[in-house]
């Protein structure tokens, strides 16, 4: 009835010293992407990344870490768990795996209190919820710094200084607008829903690699030098959805970049999640904030978030 | 992590002129009670009513229908197509089912998508949602009055006359204050809880049964003539919750009376759902209304929902 577009995310990063991740092979890739029910599509690479385009949403991998994000019914502690296995818990820097509470329980997939039984099997660490319980909120395990559990560490251990990436997260809810009708229409081309959206001036020195699915979707990977960013939009009428995501930072990312996507897509509900750097504040007026919070994790970075009602007319009912 | 306290609800009408269901024989209900992952604590009976307290929630019988309540991992749809089974679908005049959207995804029980799959094997009829996809929201399932779905219905089939019950549910989530820590209290009694609550001045002249769960929660059956009301307490600190229902209408259940739980309780967050019957209108002013709605299903009855926030600290984020 619902398609579940809020992404999962895992991110992982290696000890210093470690070989680079971008010299694991292709087929390396194809399993771990496998592994959380997805397949690749297309890569874009530059010096610093290589941006795989999934069939749910996509994976970038640096020298000494990666990200991946999938979305659907996907089940993305497998690969998390898979990565520990290949590489070794000895090798790991730090991992962290995020998710959104569901709108409707999928039985064929782990619960997120089942996730992290199965993560900590393999490493330990602790789980949050961020946001209210009865409304929209994220569930978040980060691992313990002193990495996996059941074996020990030498003590010659360097003390770990790579830390997650700084990230920020715009993820749009229930869009509405031309822009939402254009996502549905027969017309839409993945060139036009690039250009509506702007992204090629917005985004300038950036290197695309785009898709657009049959019947409804799109995705969108961005890479210059080690940064990235990546739109993925799932417009179905129930639970259209639009997620935006980077490791920009500072004047590069600037709060009307994030104000430009919610004029463009008018989202009912929105949720803005960053990572070890503080919320942007958007300006518009016509905002309910339901809700703001921050914590701190064990493993020593902060997550902000606010999830912001938009005034105006909701669906509040409806024939199943 | 979680208690789902807030009940799934099954309500059936017979065929005017069917044999009175108080006939059947304790073991059918307990059968009934079974097949949903319950058990029978207690009865109470009076001339219109049998009230069976269950390990999750109640069972109410009259002569013509049935009202069943129960929370936590139960699976209610199973009772309701038990019931029709046994009964025979050319018997059943109406059948309705609601639950709310859960805090969690619980891979042991149905998606109410696969309530719907499930049930429509049995008896045709629509699925509806009710409230807003990201907040509280509750689906229902309506029979369709033509009856049972795959058997052809003689034409000399009465007119069905028979309704639903007119329903008024106060649902309310994260309860603070001095009732709510004697809730998680190891002093509390089962008759503490009915003075604290002042339940026998209220409701004066009703039968009561109750039972105060170990190690925590407690319910409660009251019944006077044809009239029910059912309170289910689940104090769990992460998701503590408190349900007050009943079939009283009009003088018998003035606003007053909701705002007595609001005040004993001091809710969070709180839905109101009214059947057949128009939404009561509280006074108090510091709540913030995030949803009120209305559906007239294809049965041919009203519901109104709403859903309050009330103002103040709000528990955000959480270490699992």
């Amino acid at each position: 009835m619902v398609f579940e577009g809020s992404e999962k995310i895992i991110e992982l990063g290696v000890q210093p010293g470690s070989p680079s991740l971008r010299r694991l092979s292709y087929a390396f890739w194809q399993t771990l992407v496998a592994s959380a029910g997805a397949e690749i599509i297309s890569t874009v690479r530059n010096e610093s990344c290589d941006a795989y385009l999934l069939s749910e949403s996509s994976l970038f991998v640096w020298d000494g870490r990666i990200r991946m994000l999938t979305c659907g019914a996907t089940q993305l502690s497998n690969a998390l768990v898979l990565f520990i296995e290949k590489l070794g818990a000895e090798t790991i820097a730090y991992a962290t795996y995020q998710r959104k509470n569901e709108y409707l329980l999928q039985p064929q997939i782990r619960s997120f209190a089942q996730d992290l039984a199965y993560i900590t099997q393999t490493i330990s660490g602790k789980g949050y919820r961020i946001g209210h319980l009865d409304s929209h909120h994220h569930y978040l395990f980060t691992a313990n710094n002193e990495g996996h559990s059941g074996k020990a560490l030498a003590t010659t251990k360097p003390v770990v200084t790579i830390k997650p990436l700084a990230t920020t997260e715009l993820l749009m809810y229930h869009l509405r607008g031309p822009l939402a009708e254009y996502f549905r229409s027969p017309c839409q081309t993945a060139e036009g829903i690039c250009d509506a959206l702007e992204l090629s001036s917005l985004f300038s020195g950036f290197e695309f690699d785009y898709h657009l699915f049959s019947p409804l979707g799109y995705s969108l990977n961005g890479i210059k030098g080690d940064k990235y960013f990546t739109v993925h939009i799932t417009p179905q009428e129930q639970s259209s959805y639009c997620s935006f995501e980077t490791n920009l930072t500072d004047k590069d990312l600037p709060a009307e970049l994030i104000e430009h996507f919610l004029l463009k897509l008018q989202p009912e509900r929105w949720d803005l999640i960053c990572v070890d750097r503080p919320l942007l504040v958007t300006k518009r007026r016509d905002n309910t904030s339901i809700n703001t919070c921050s914590i701190t994790t064990d493993a020593g970075y902060d997550v902000h978030f606010k999830h912001v009602h938009q005034q105006g007319e909701l669906q509040f009912t409806q024939i199943i």
